[in-house]
């Protein structure tokens, strides 16, 4: 499994048997009784006591992402960083709604081959990322398959979820964190370009092991000034064109104002840093990319009065305003600066087909 | 896939792309917008009013189960089929804690190759399984994949879920339906034996089109007398022994009195039908092989002396007595007739490592 080997002695999973397999994963995912009154492995179902696990909530959420060898392992990331970002990811789609994650299921999909070792990893890092978010992993399943996949499901609670659709002109169109960071990530692991090691660590941080914004999506749900609100996992471009298209509007984009690379791999970069000269740009990073699991959202421009609210939000969840909303039949176009032409976006990043 | 082809001029889901893929398999789950504000390909998740669906029960039961190509299409099986199965083996969970199913989810691995023809069936067959069981479809996900794979995951309510522990020494030992069919249509797939075509299509039927016993499992919850129960997915032995474990005892089990094949088999099969010339019997099948989604469960002793309850736990739930519940110490064994010796059960079944 991506080169990873822990001793010479291996213990492979075909050893335990699946009953076996199935004893030592449940193990690892203890919940609270009170409100999960059957967890994972214990029965033929999870079984969650609504009225303990919802509070005052009205909505449950629901949403299901596979991650797997073939398409989501980049070289070099850990067993433990597979089973973290297996969550991560569902997580990013419960904070892209202002939700409150509250349980997580996961099929692992297992060659035979693979080692005990391996396996006890991503169980870890599954664990891990599931309760640094409170979110209980409370059931799953395990099949012999040909490559190996982590498919979650993960349920939460809200009270007013936000929708994709919901942006109105003249709204702002804002990010959380900064963009491009797991793209530079991949583009180090490709040696595509060079970079400081500190530099280097920090991409492939953010490109192996992804920290969704499930408290920024809850803090901008609970300000009651977002519109609309996606995730941005396949890129920004993807991102604005699926809000777009889901509130029927257009959006004008700034360029500058888009928050490239982190500022740890800014102050890591020692002098000034110019991608150009290995055949790319900040906008590819931002843009066209994607893995970095950050918010794209909307706000009512009235936030821009509130000073108190806009620090807040600047501080807490490190919006930055790179847009503002138009009308559908404008489209999505860059505009960099008073008076400056507008230049179509193209509208591309991961996609699966 | 599994040898399937629909005509001449293929279409592949890699030419729809991504989003093209989405959206045609979105549009074939439509929801009652009343319950579920979000439904399938709407946004980063599906949005469930709890207050709504809940009804008036108490849990939420979740589970979740994959199908895939290497390891659960039998040759001959329809991309419709595989669409059924794949909601059918978790709804058999659903109906092993006597819940009521809601809703249901599905992450699709695909391969670049597989064609929109296939895809559109199989998502047909999605759609039928869950509607027949008044299971909504509310969200997805769809992944470029080796294999062909569908985790679904299924979540419901119940009031008093039926769990695997709860079995008293004294205890009925109790199947609903019959046992073994899917194993016979398995071993005519591998030519292993013989059998007229009406036999081998009504086997192969329950093998390719499982038909989960989520109305058995309600009426079995709400009689009150269930003391535990499990579905029969991996063959008699094995969930015995998981029932076994879960509960502390051990069963006694009447061999003659468990049901091996329909009726509709056995009235198919002309003339005396001796499976002991292949080189197997019975037991065989209906022990040590699985794919029956049946449900396996114990009732309360007293349920003998209620006629009234007996008699329409037969007729509804298609009800077998085929053992008792004993000491842990004494293991799990059959015995057939007053008087016969015990004889150990071996436990062994359809097992993924």
């Amino acid at each position: 499994m991506t080169g990873y080997q822990l001793s010479s002695k291996k213990r492979f999973v075909e050893q335990l048997g699946e009953a076996g397999l199935i004893e030592r994963i449940s193990k690892k995912f203890l919940v609270d009784k009170q409100t999960i009154t059957v967890g994972a492995g214990e029965d033929d179902c999870a079984v969650i006591d609504i009225e303990k696990a919802k509070g005052g909530y009205k909505y449950l959420v629901v949403t299901t992402d596979t991650v797997q060898e073939s398409t989501h392992f980049p070289t070099g990331i850990s067993p433990f960083q597979i089973g973290w970002t297996s969550v991560a990811v569902n997580l990013s789609d419960i904070a892209a709604m202002g939700a409150h994650p509250f349980a997580f299921t996961v099929a692992m999909g297992i060659p035979s081959h693979t080692e005990t070792a391996f396996m006890d990893e991503v169980v870890e890092g599954i664990e891990k990322c599931a309760s640094a978010y409170n979110t209980a992993v409370v059931g799953g399943d395990i099949t012999k398959s040909k490559e190996f996949s982590l498919t979650g499901t993960c349920f939460g609670f809200a009270d007013k979820p936000v929708r994709r659709a919901g942006a109105e002109v003249g709204d702002l169109v804002c990010v959380t964190g900064s963009l491009g960071n797991a793209a530079l990530g991949m583009k180090l692991i490709k040696k595509e370009m060079e970079a400081p090691k500190r530099v280097e660590e920090a991409a492939k941080m953010t490109l192996f092991q992804p920290m969704p914004r499930v408290k920024e999506g809850i803090i901008l749900a609970d300000s009651g000034l977002v519109t609309s609100m996606i995730d941005i996992s396949d890129g920004l471009a993807l991102s604005l064109a699926e809000l777009a298209k889901s509130s029927v509007v257009g959006f004008e984009i700034y360029e500058d104002k888009v928050p490239v690379l982190s500022e740890e791999i800014r102050s890591a970069w020692e002098g000034d840093f110019d991608l150009s000269m290995y055949g790319f740009d900040l906008r590819e990073l931002a843009f066209f990319f994607g893995g970095d699991y950050e918010l794209l959202f909307t706000v009512d421009a009235q936030v821009i009065e509130n000073e108190e609210v806009l620090e807040m939000l600047k501080r807490e969840v490190k919006m930055s305003v790179i847009g503002k909303v138009v009308s559908a039949e404008e489209g999505i176009y860059f505009k960099t600066g008073e008076g400056k032409k507008k230049e179509k976006m193209e509208i591309k990043g991961y996609q699966h087909f």
